[in-house]
């Protein structure tokens, strides 16, 4: 494992290499694109049982529509297609003949399914409308960062529609709400919700909301989003229902998107210089159980507890012959598992195991007789120090600045978040981002209104937002 | 539900009319692409759940690769892209650039996945392979039949390599084994386990197994298929591994795949008249609680009853205001629910309830304290009725014929499965196939061989073969 970069010395450079040698990912033949492996592929699985469980307990229905989008359809929202031409995969030939009209592969589906919806509603009774598809998406990159920035990756996109926009909006800050808590509660790691500005926000929405996560090197990851989109797709696309009234209204819309570059930052937030640190709720595998090489009597007991601990945990066992144990530790390391049970024959002798704590790298001597009991706790340790790491490395990384002066100099050095007064104007906005390289990253809905001048311009300024250099 | 065309009638007219008005799927403003809409989703879920199961238990992993293949892969084994290149799908332009070399929009990833395997690898160690991924595929079509036949569809497919082909061909039988499993237990269809003929066989495979599945019109359905490879993709790829020995060779390698196309088989097979009839494992929703509008007594003990049998039993209750119980017990049929129980106030005052079967359309009055006991029960015997009924239709329409001339009648009469001694001489199946529009479906695994003279030509014949008209 001698040639894996140290995590401290070059961040991006750790985390090409690891994903690359745990065998998450791979880069593809075409540009752009990656290979999600199987041991990379189970943290999609776990993430997609989290959450599809919420959406579906919130009466969302799965569904599936078309990878291709007719260009036409693009175009009908202005906004919409002004953000996402740059970054099109576009079919131009189908069944050996040029197509009359070009097709789009889906950068996200908005387009093809408002002209559904139309379709299949007339009144107030068909609303609302809660649906939800896990599908691909292409968007064109030009370089690859595994699960961080690809041309194809995986989500799931939630798209509703409602009478009101009291019931639209309940439904973005339902889905804001129900990613941080997969943030939270799954990945271990702490960040900020809020609001976008006006030129960060989704092309063609009327509010966006997100979750940013900062990572190891000060620099913010846009986590996932939910948009309210008000009216603008219903109207661009002439759809109306009749209301209680009988009266003709556009439906009132948002969409909610989460997708594979939340692994990214599962990785770079918890790995460390040996490698991978995966919060044991989604960890793909919980337990690894090392037997002592040629030690009969460990391989004994090893089977033995692996055939207990498989139905109660995700649990390995490595009984690989041409490996040395020192190897083997370290392999199982770099890969992140949280718990490894080591035994050799003194210890089976004893009927107790070595537990050793990836996260912390403490062993533990165990009796054999506590150690589901043992393991359930410390599973849950881990799960809660991770967060707890995370958050206190992102609030000691989130600096109350009150001068440019000060701005300036923090994005030059230690970078994270900076929480300033602003005065929403975007001129403003960019000439920070020129001189700073950082960007509005959301207004914390925690943050209550502040009177007071803005950081850059001096101007008045009503809220604290929250900036940083992100990914 | 006066619309709805019989079944009996005119099967393709009934078809397509039940999958719109029950809102299974719905055709999408692209060519040959449809919207899956939730209540047709949530049918692929439950297969998608049944067969992952089985997939990981055979210790195969689930991964994902690339939408997008280059041009060039595909022209990489001859047969492959002869056989596909007709229904591609071309990506000419993406990032606003004339790309260099084209993209493929996958119709199915073994080139893409097999230069990746060919990377991985290096010795027998690095053996057996066991990949699956749930994806989209896209092959063209001009004609659009909901769920059989679209431009998109949803599947998904294994690729195993191993270091001999003993390995390989036992997978590509447990694949099929599995998938007859999941046809006769979970979606209670009969049908014939058997290999494709060379002319029928997947472009590049060494041989192809299918299960066959005979439905309603005397036509059969190709309900899924597995490939043994051979060494075929191995070669073309340039791909080998050191064996034990040393020696250099190229693995042995599989493929299998089962797509939404079953779900028109599901539909087809067991709906009727009135319209959808799902068997119970399969159904979305198992059991559907109608209280008799405006019967208040009868509201409130079905509001108890759906809490229980929630837990148990996939349960809707229907408490919409505005539909007589009449109406309501068309909409539930038509949407092919197994089991209705119906809640007048009479039946709630002696605490009794009504079940209607929806495959026999029995009614059955049940006392409340029954119910969980007695729904367990009917629903195994629809489940179990539904499974016999599509095999005695099966056998029933399964000939065993001797002369061409009857062959030929059979074919233009009540059509059907024929099982017929044949020469195995490609001219023969194709003159076969131009007077009669049947092809050779398989030659049945249970078939043994059978000396005599081929039905077409009277050439010598070793097998009796299983021919059909095919959708």
């Amino acid at each position: 494992m001698k040639e894996l970069v140290k995590k401290s010395a070059d961040l991006s450079e750790w985390y090409n290499n690891i994903v690359l040698k745990a065998e998450l990912a791979d880069y593809a033949p075409v540009k752009g694109c990656m290979v999600i492996r199987p041991y990379g592929y189970a943290i999609w699985e776990g993430i997609q049982n989290f959450l599809d469980k919420l959406i579906k307990d919130r009466g969302v229905k799965n569904s599936y529509f078309p990878l291709f989008i007719p260009e036409s359809f693009l175009n009908k929202e202005k906004e919409h297609v002004k953000g996402f031409s740059p970054e099109l995969a576009v079919v131009t030939i189908a069944g050996g003949e040029k197509l009359k009209e070009n097709l789009i592969v889906r950068p996200t589906s908005e387009t093809i399914m408002y002209d559904m919806f139309r379709k299949w509603t007339s009144s107030w009774r068909d609303l609302p409308i809660l649906m939800n598809q896990w599908c691909n998406v292409v968007r064109w990159e030009q370089r690859t960062y595994l699960f961080l920035r690809t041309s194809e990756f995986l989500w799931q996109e939630g798209h509703c529609a409602h009478l009101t926009h009291k019931e639209s909006s309940d439904m973005v800050l339902w889905a804001l709400d129900t990613y941080q808590k997969t943030y939270t509660d799954l990945l271990a790691m702490y960040g900020y919700a809020g609001v976008k500005s006006e030129s960060e926000k989704f092309a063609g929405a009327g509010k966006t909301y997100t979750f940013e996560c900062l990572m190891p090197n000060g620099k913010a990851l846009q986590a996932c989003t939910s948009h309210d989109l008000g009216q603008n797709f219903a109207k661009s696309f002439d759809w109306t229902v009749q209301d209680k009234n009988g009266d003709k209204i556009n439906p009132w819309q948002n969409s909610w998107g989460f997708s594979t570059r939340s692994i990214g930052g599962l990785i770079m937030v918890h790995g460390d210089d040996s490698g991978l640190v995966f919060p044991p709720q989604i960890a793909p595998t919980q337990i690894v159980i090392v037997p002592i090489p040629a030690h009969e009597l460990a391989k004994e007991l090893s089977e033995s507890i692996y055939k207990n601990l498989k139905n109660e945990f995700r649990t390995e066992i490595d009984l690989v012959e041409q490996e040395s144990a020192g190897f083997k530790f370290n392999k199982w390391e770099m890969k992140g598992v949280p718990v490894r049970i080591e035994i050799g024959d003194r210890e089976a002798k004893e009927n107790k195991v070595v537990l050793f704590r990836r996260d912390t790298s403490e062993k533990m001597i165990i009796d054999v007789k506590d150690l589901n009991s043992k393991i359930t706790e410390v599973l849950k340790d881990i799960q809660n120090e991770l967060f707890l790491k995370h958050k206190k490395f992102t609030l000691d990384n989130t600096f109350k600045v009150d001068t440019y002066e000060e701005f300036k100099k923090i994005m030059n050095t230690t970078k994270g978040f900076i929480s300033a007064l602003w005065c929403e104007d975007a001129e403003c906005e960019s000439k920070i981002k020129e001189e700073t390289k950082a960007t509005t990253r959301c207004l914390p809905l925690e943050n209550k209104p502040e009177k007071g001048v803005c950081v850059c311009c001096g101007r008045p300024a009503n809220h604290r937002w929250l900036f940083a250099q992100s990914y």
